[in-house]
Order: C-alpha cells, then sequence, then structure tokens
C-alpha cells in the first residue's frame, strides 16, 4: 500500500469513526435503547442491542416491546440510506456528508412481527432497496442470539 | 343512581384503574417512555407523554426520534384492539380480561411521519377500524402540543 | 359573478375535465377497471366503479380481489396527490399542470382490508395527509354501496 | 421408484394441477391479469404475467399501473398462505384442502415501488416469512424480463 491509498484508508476510517460518534453520541434516543454500531458496510450496516428489563414490554413473557424493535429497525434504515448518500459523496469533506445525515427523515415505516422478541442480545441489519437522489428505500431484519428472525421491516427515507 | 348502577360504575372503575396500572406500570418500555394514559374509550382512546432529552432523535433540531413515535403508536393501537376484546368480555371477571391482555399481539405496523415531531408534550389517540374474533385493526395519530398532526400509523393485532 | 369570475370559473371547469380525461382515458387500467371520478375536490376526492364478474377474487363468496382494492385505492391517492400539485400550480397553464401528472409515482401503499368487498358498486375516496414538494402523503377509504367501510390504504408519492 | 412412491408423486401432481386450475381459471381477476403459474413450490412459488396495452398505467412511458403490480404481488403471497397450510394438510383429502383456500384472506398489505414496471414480461416470487395457524406472512418481489426488481411487498394473511 502507497502512501496515498494509505492516506485513503486513514480518511475513510476517520469518516466512519466520526458517523459511529454522531450515530450514537449525538442521538440521544439510540444510547436510551443501547444501540452500537457493528458494521457500516453501505451494503449491509449492522446495528446490536442488548436486552434489559427496560425494554420489556409484556412482564409475563419477558420479551422485547414492539416499539423497541420499531424503533431499532427505523434508525437501520436510516443508517442503510445514509451510508447510500455518503456513499455518493465519496471524496468530499466530512462535515457536507454529515450535514446530509441531520436532514435525513423517515417518510413511513412498516414492521412485521414474526416471533416473540426472546433473547439477551439483538441485531439489526439493514439492505438498500433504492437509492434514489430523492428517496431511498431499505429492507430490514432483526435477529435474536439464536439466529432466530424476530422481525422484518421497510422504510423510505427522504435524502435531499 | 340505584345501588346496583353505582356497582357496576365501581366494577367498572376498578376494571379501568387496573388496566392502566397494567399499561404503564408493568409494561417497562412505556415507563421508560413516559406514557400516561388519557382515556379508556374503546372508541378512541388516548395516551399521553411529555418531551425529554432522552427521546429525542435529530440532536440538531430537536424533535422526537422516529423509533419513539413508532412506539407509542404501537402502544395505541394495542390499546385499541385490548379495549376491544374487553368490551366484548365486559362482565366477565378481570383476571380473566388481563389474560387476554398479555395475549395480544402486534402482527404488523406502519408509521407515516407527517411532521417534524417538535414540542413539549404529545397525545397520540387510536380508532378501531376492525374488531375481530382473531385479528383486530387500528388507527393511530399523533399530535404536538399546538394540535399539528405529526404522524399516523395502521396496525394489525392478534387479540385471540 | 362579473366577467373574469365567469372566466375564472370556466377555466376552472376545463382543467377539470381535461384531469378527469387523462385520469379515466388515457389510463387504460383505469378503463379496465372502470373507473368513473365522482368529485375532484382536492380535499376529498372520490373515485366509482361497479361490480362485475372479472374484478371477482373468490369465486365462492362473490367480492372483489384485493387486488382490485389495492388498485383502485393506490389510483385514489395518486389522484389527491396530483390535486395537491395542481393546487399549488393554480393559474398555471394547463399543459405545465398535466406535465406533473405525468411525473407523480407511488413510493409505497399499504392497503388494510377490513371486510369482504361484497356489493355492485364501490366509491373510494381520498384524503390529503401531507402536501410537501417532493412528497405527498394520503389516506384513501373504500366503501360498498350500503356504506360499509371495506378498506382503508396509506400511500405516499413522489411529486416533482 | 417403486409403485406407491409412483402413487405419491401422481397424487401431488394431481393435488398442484387441481390448485393450478382453482387459482387461475377461477378467479376471474387473474384471468383479467394474465396471471400464469410457474411455480407452487412452497419455499418460493412464482406467478408470471405478459405486459399488455391495458395494464398499463402510465400513458406517457408505458409501464404497469402500480395497481397491476399491487394486484400481482397480492395474488402472490396469498399463494405462499395457502401453500403454506396445503403443506401442513399435506395427505389429506383434496376438498380439505380446497376449503381452506377459498378462506384465506389478506389482512394488509404493503408494496414498495422500486423502479418503473418496464417490459414484456414479469415474474412474481413469493416467501414465507411466518407460517402460524391463524396468520401468514410472506414477502413478495416482481421482477421484468431484464432481472431488474420492479418492487417488494409484504402482505399478512388469515389461513383459519
Amino acid at each position: 500500500m502507497n502512501a496515498s491509498a494509505a492516506d485513503r484508508t486513514a480518511a475513510r476510517a476517520r469518516v466512519l469513526s466520526i458517523i459511529r460518534e454522531n450515530f450514537v453520541e449525538r442521538m440521544p434516543f439510540h444510547r436510551l435503547l443501547g444501540i452500537d454500531v457493528l458494521s457500516l458496510d453501505h451494503d449491509r450496516p449492522e446495528l446490536a442491542f442488548a436486552m434489559r428489563e427496560e425494554l420489556v414490554g409484556n412482564y409475563v413473557k419477558n420479551i422485547l416491546h414492539g416499539g423497541v424493535i420499531s424503533a431499532v429497525l427505523d434508525a437501520t434504515g436510516g443508517l442503510v440510506a445514509f451510508l447510500g448518500v455518503a456513499q455518493k459523496l465519496s471524496g468530499k469533506p466530512i462535515e457536507e456528508i454529515l450535514a446530509r445525515f441531520a436532514r435525513i427523515g423517515t417518510i413511513d415505516l412498516r414492521v412485521d412481527y414474526l416471533r416473540p422478541g426472546a433473547g439477551s442480545r439483538f441485531v439489526a441489519r439493514g439492505y438498500p432497496l433504492r437509492t434514489g437522489n430523492r428517496v431511498a428505500v431499505a429492507r430490514m431484519e432483526l435477529f435474536n442470539d439464536e439466529e432466530q428472525l424476530i422481525a422484518v421491516g421497510t422504510g423510505a427515507y427522504t435524502v435531499w
């Protein structure tokens, strides 16, 4: 790897680190849910979070509240939308990329609850379905630590 | 009001108080969001919650995270489904009614985000669209303290 | 009514007549379904169509195919989106308004099927939920001739 | 293959042939759309249909009407739901299986339109996401003859 390739790799690592910081540290509700960024791969980024008592919906069955699931899937879809934008702006100043991050908004979200949200740790994965200049559409999946598919979702996002 | 009418009113008040307790006190994620029950009218129940820093999604604009909105609308739709069941079981022992509460599950949810979630207090209202023996469908709306419609949603729920 | 008011009324009638023609005559699938425009009120436009054998889904129960319902609700939501655009472009040349019509596209659609689609004639009504410069969101309802609510839907549309 | 294996194969072929006949010949709206059954594999059944003038939505662009797409995806999801039921009832009399077919109903449907529906022939494919005793959930995809993904959808179906 020559000097300029090393530079580009370092620049990309710095961008990813800033995205991660913005996505977790500066979004209070993500901190409340305990969301961690596992992967910023624009083709299938991943988030993770641990079960804890505050996230329980059904006190009899000790499973995740449906609202926790919809919140994490919305966050995952928003990350897919943002990474699509970041990909297109590759090479631009990080400030310009982050300015777009703050403008991304969810148009709508659908969540299908397939199995009770039982487990001690959950991973959400997103996939781009449409990466337009104005609207992005993402598909999302939530798995528990036994690799069971708990829920799937689809979201449309503004990306201008 | 004669004695038996007073009895029925007292019984109904007790049922509503138990529902409220179950919905808030025993559902940890509802406590985390700060959800309060405003109305248990089965035709249009209402929940409310206050803005606070932990519920913010966009740190630039100081607005609700989309996941908070989807979580509250899911809770509202689940309440509509449960009140439909409770209505049908009217007169049955409260234990039987509450046992059904724990079995209600969200099949799927759609949320449309119409305006940024700015405000200091929010009210969610639900309406029954279908009150079947196996599936209930509800429509939900979220308003801020200026009566602006922030988001709408639709959810399907199992009620067996 | 003075001359210029009469002129404006005549101009508006001409625009509506052209919209109607475009919506039915030039959209072959609308003709196949037998869709008729009842109202072009931008706050709640209405379409209607008659039951006929080709639109049946369930040959045992003689009810509308779910796909007919989703198609009509999509058409209704698209009409809401277009009328919102037309409203904003009020006073512009009809060619400019119609050019926008051809660019409207459905981003996504949700349909909730509430009752079997039994009846001899159906009316679909739409309501604007969001009338943005890039995205419009509409809510739609389908009634049979006994005023029973058969299905509801929500759609997001591009309007640029 | 011994005699009884041959019998089972013949029985299964007969069941599939009857399903195909019911799905196309006895569902008038499927005939109107020109739907053909490509595969009855319960893990990923496929339908196909050809472009024709009546299915066009946008007369300028010569693309499928969104309502055609939603109708075909709904039909595909219903087929997934039915094949899940048929799988569970494997070995039961064909009359019993078909009686369940007539009872399957769409609870709700979401369609995401990803690309303009341009092409001369389209294939819709379905996948089971949840195969319960009361509710089935399916994911659907529509491709054109260049293998481009035109639209995706998710549907919930009653299967009792």
